[in-house]
């Protein structure tokens, strides 16, 4: 026993020096200019390979839009997680062959199944630099027309680019608009389902793991990529072929150790690092708490009307169990806040900033635009609040439905480049999907039950944050009872027509004129709203406007400021692709507690309690007992490393995405960060921060000893 | 940050060497025995004087009966968990002075305050071994007999220890039987609070954090020991003078770091180390299952009839508190038991045991008392398993007080040497306390809605499980309706006079013919289960009776079993006093993470969110926020440390030990186990038993920054 007290010691020391971890979700474009820092951190490959897209490794990066992914063969396969496929697990399943339950394995590329509607595998192609065309000469121009000629310009680009067949493009803003990037994708439209490991294994924990460590996840399945024979994008055909990338992932069967370099590419979605003070708290003094409270009574009220077991349940399980989430990470945020006193570090990173302009002269444009910023973020902070009870109660399925229904029949007089985005032909085709799916998540009772929840919280409110042509069209007068709003509200639901699928996609084709004179109590809402809504968007597209010539100044000064300290500043996540690197590192979320950075297949034992999320598949636990390792054992961890952390900086979007050793093999797929790590998209805290991944040993040991997989391992390039 | 990668090595080391830890609870007597391996352990005093109960350091520990407790000055200022003083604090606080929220502090001698009613100081002064008095001619006795004879001798060697005025004496028994030892202890009655600090820091982290490591407790508190002038114990008095122990402890300011040596001297009260396979499994697989169960239902129960905020819900805290406390210690310790699979590991020792004594045909005489006790225990399951409801059926309170005082009734018409235990006269004390407190957690509407919830499950019972006699008494007949059994109930509590104390104590004094006679519905029915359950307890001493022959030869054969392998084998604990010694040592409690040893100040700013029972005093944090370490500072944390974990073998009882270090200096308080610590008392898992303690520093440093406690700081001999 004594033998250990040094390893012990060990343990207390690294409670007493806190471990480091290194912020930045780099553009592949600024890896060259911090190749020392990464050579250092342990990469082998050359630095600059990583800033060439089309290249090795990141020509074998994707996107799945809202996930990560990468080719893992010259045949089109494709690696991600188990929760960014299962969509496609889901369709794909019957009472018959619940593949949700049982996994499903293609044996042949015949047996390969068509991925759920809208299933996308996008490659990037180009990245070209358009911020001189976006720009320029907008910085003369009144708030409202910058917005204006940025949206036209971002539409004339996308609309040029998409001219080639089979690509889809997106203009990115980085820093706030001081930079603007044209990524033109090839998006493939043919998405087969290859392997999926069962729930119980590529879930298992579920929601009572979810961005909890330690953890026992096998979060990965396989997708494959099909192209029509020419190589050209396709809808799905039996003629189709698997595409063939120019670069594809080795694959490592001997993974990582403690302390190793590891790297991640992918898509994270969305940050505020540099969200302003007057954002934050706002953000965290009065949006975050009362968004906790009203979703916590929405929740209520969901589970009140649609009663467990109930086939209104069914349709909206998949809302609750996201409100659920929304909830305990916005707690978590909210934790993390206070924990670190994320308001007085950002007051004190303004007045470092404000310190350093100060220092300088020729600064003081920095500090007049940041003034103006601070200015208008506490006035959009204020309408933000205003709107806020008024945006809830102009939710419910069908009014919206309405509303989006109406704004579509105005859009489609205008020429298509002048449409607002989401209303373009080229968004026809999600727009039917939404139309189509409403079904599938819409009860009346239930929709009408939450109705009455965000009208009373709505009717609590001052007159100020009332909204008078909403009450008018409501009739929302003093003195009306609960049950006048309830008989109103059953008014609404039995006399729509739009429940129906088919009326829906039929009024995409209506003009205003139509829609206006249908007697369709939601629609009416519809118009009724429409100006309002209206004005509220040209005003904040006027404060868009205007922010888009403060921010970028704003960004200049926090680049520069950064740079002066010898910091190279990256751009907020905006769902582009981002590298992020560092070490395979365990780290203590609280005092007295470490996290260990490997789990193993033996906590999958300890956990498995024989039910859901802890229900294993039996095989496999008796390959546990057994010992039974194969070739994926590792001596550091005396077992088969199941998850691992690393001080990698990722966010939501970042699931599926390829981690990779010093030489870009693949050793893992990220796919979650540690509860501690929520708030990170706010504020990069090294102590607490970390991201977890499923370990390709565990991947391989599944596809090998449960799974049977054995033909994809053969597939790809298993490495040493 | 690459320099952590080394401990961070060494952390992924820890997870998979697991770390042992020393199990034992042993008695001082066997402490020389294992003197070689205290030594090599650490401890630096002679072994030998750990066995000398009234010389030093064990002359310095005391009971306080159910808690553990030592002298810390020559003025006989005593030193415990703050859990253990608490109810004297809660009985001295008024709402003007609320000693829970503010801490008490007495300035002078003068200003201690009498704790609560009841409180006991225990010092031993002698142990005997009495063994061949209690057990010889026994083995030929039938087994009433045999059970008879040992009851009878407990009472006359405590009656004859007991001669001895201001002596409480106790006859225990040690490993099942096989031997006995006569406990003499000086009974201090007049003792009195000194000081405690805040709930918020005694109690800090609540119930959430009980049995939770990382923990912040400052779970301490001070009584003084008070005696009559000639220092014979005596009852309160303003003439009574401190006690002065012959010995006390020093209290280290330099406290301890991970790895060193540390021992722990208390009262643990109850372990099932040697328990039968079968008495595991019934456990296990029956009684706690279904204890977790019912308790659901009757906390629901209880919080349904007593809402919150009601009277009736303060006098049912207590019992809640308690019921939810048990909840979460019998789930912890069913998933314990699962995670080491102890049903198979019992098998397994007692597969070795009989290989052991099938080696050697002398030992043929085990084999048959083991089998022998093996059948008794499932008999004893079975008996158990059917009386569960009954025992719940018949649980109402003023039915239970019925019962206690028409068997006073009979008691009393015996020679007191031959009256049932807790119906001597030594008794009487307790029992009319009993009496009296029964109104501060009794509340008629509670107490049916319990009863009316036992009954509903007895009366789903097969035939087999039901008692007649009862049902006839409570007129339970077939076809009762639910309205109608309400009804039943109702008459009981309308009718009774036992909701009235003075009733209660009056008929303390009755006789069985007066209580016979007595027109009160709860006395009816504890007259009409008199006799048969007095014929359960007949027939439970006749099977004690048996175990009393054959549990001694199934330790006999333990002890030489162990003893083959070069084990010393201890008792179960019993409430006697105990020595339990190994290392400060972290630990890993699951797959992919570790506890660190200490926790710190700092972790106490983490926790904090203002709100109980996370609301440490402002003055607190502000002292933690400053560094203001004062002379408390660890350079191994890096900070003040706070609680710290050891591998000592430890349970209720233990509460409030003296932790010592190898010079047998005070350096904490035992005060609880980890949460996978809890089924330890059934089975010491090394991988992750650990106790949890509060380090002397932070007490001193509480004493000094917090409270200004110095007056007590100067009284004790504080060393480096």
């Amino acid at each position: 026993m004594r033998k250990t007290a040094t390893i012990a010691a060990l343990l207390a020391c690294a409670a007493s020096a806190p471990l480091a971890a290194k912020e930045g979700m780099f553009t592949p474009q600024q890896l060259p200019e911090i190749a020392e820092d990464l050579r250092a951190t342990g990469l082998e490959i050359d630095p600059e390979a990583l800033s060439d897209l089309t290249g090795f490794p990141m020509g074998a990066i994707v996107s799945l839009g809202g996930c990560s992914a990468s080719f893992v063969s010259p045949q089109g396969l494709v690696v991600t997680n188990h929760h960014c496929a299962r969509g496609s697990v889901q369709y794909n399943s019957t009472a018959e062959n619940n593949y949700l339950e049982n996994g499903f394995l293609a044996k042949t590329k015949g047996d390969e199944l068509a991925a759920a509607p809208g299933s996308r595998i996008y490659v990037t192609t180009a990245l070209t630099d358009v911020t001189q065309r976006m720009r320029s000469g907008t910085e003369a121009m009144s708030a409202t027309e910058r917005y204006d000629a940025i949206d036209q310009r971002t539409k004339d680009i996308t609309a040029e680019c998409e001219q080639k067949a089979g690509y889809r493009c997106q203009v990115a803003s980085f820093y706030g608009g001081k930079e603007y990037t044209l990524i033109e994708r090839l998006e493939v439209r043919d998405v087969r389902l290859v392997y999926a490991p069962a729930d119980s294994i590529g879930k298992y924990g579920g929601d009572i793991d979810n961005w909890m460590w330690p953890r026992h996840t096998g979060d990965f399945a396989f997708y494959r990529a099909y192209v029509a024979p020419d190589g050209s994008a396709a809808d799905y055909s039996e003629d189709n072929v698997p595409y063939q990338p120019e670069h594809h992932l080795k694959v490592s069967a001997s993974g990582l150790k403690e302390g190793d370099f590891v790297m991640a590419a992918g898509y994270p979605g969305s940050t505020s690092r540099y969200a302003t003070l007057a954002e934050v708290e706002n953000t965290f003094s009065w949006s975050y708490p009362t968004y906790v409270k009203l979703v916590n009574e929405w929740i209520d009220t969901i589970e009140e009307a649609a009663p467990e077991g109930s086939d209104a349940r069914v349709k909206y399980e998949s809302l609750l169990a996201g409100l659920n989430n929304f909830e305990k990470n916005t707690r978590g945020q909210l934790d993390g806040a206070r924990r670190v006193d994320l308001v007085g570090r950002r007051a004190e990173r303004e007045e470092a900033l404000a310190a350093w302009i100060a220092a300088d002269k020729s600064r003081a444009g920095y500090a007049k635009a940041i003034a103006d910023l601070q200015a208008l973020s506490e006035e959009s902070a204020e309408i933000a609040r205003q709107a806020f009870w008024y945006n809830f109660a102009t939710r419910p399925a069908l009014l919206s439905t309405a509303q989006r229904l109406y704004r579509l029949s105005h859009e489609r007089q205008l020429p298509d480049a002048q449409r607002e985005r989401g209303y373009q032909k080229r968004d026809m085709t999600f727009f039917k999907q939404g139309m189509q799916a409403l079904d599938r998540r819409y009860d009346a009772s239930v929709d009408k039950a939450q109705w009455l929840l965000f009208l009373d919280t709505y009717l609590e409110e001052p007159a100020g944050n009332r909204v008078a042509v909403f009450d008018e069209a409501l009739g929302l007068t003093p003195g009306l009872t609960e049950a006048e709003l309830s008989a109103k509200l059953d008014a609404y639901y039995e006399g729509t027509m739009l429940a129906d699928a088919e009326n829906r996609l039929e009024l995409m084709e209506a003009t205003p004129a139509e829609l206006e004179s249908l007697d369709d109590p939601f629609m009416k809402l519809a118009v009724a709203l429409y100006e309002y809504e209206r004005g509220l968007e040209d005003a904040a597209e006027e404060r868009d406007g205007r922010a888009l010539a403060l921010r970028p100044a704003y960004m200049e000064a926090i680049t520069g400021w950064q740079s002066s300290q010898g910091l190279l500043t990256y751009p907020d996540a905006n769902s582009t692709l981002r590298v992020t690197y560092g070490t395979v590192l365990g780290g203590s979320p609280k005092d007295g507690m470490a996290y260990l950075p490997f789990t193993t297949l033996e906590g999958i034992l300890e956990k498995d309690t024989g039910e859901d999320p802890f229900n294993a598949p039996k095989h496999q636990l008796e390959h546990i007992r057994n010992k039974d390792y194969g070739a994926y054992y590792s001596p550091e961890v005396g077992s088969v490393p199941v998850n691992f952390l690393s001080d990698l900086d990722s966010t939501g979007g970042n699931s599926g995405s390829a981690t990779l050793n010093a030489r870009a093999e693949l050793v893992g797929l990220l796919f979650d960060g540690t509860f501690e790590s929520v708030n990170s998209d706010w504020d990069f805290d090294p102590r607490t921060t970390r991201t977890i991944h499923v370990d390709t040993r565990y991947m391989l040991w599944v596809m090998d000893k449960v799974d049977g997989a054995n033909g994809l391992i053969e597939e790809m390039d298993i490495v040493e």
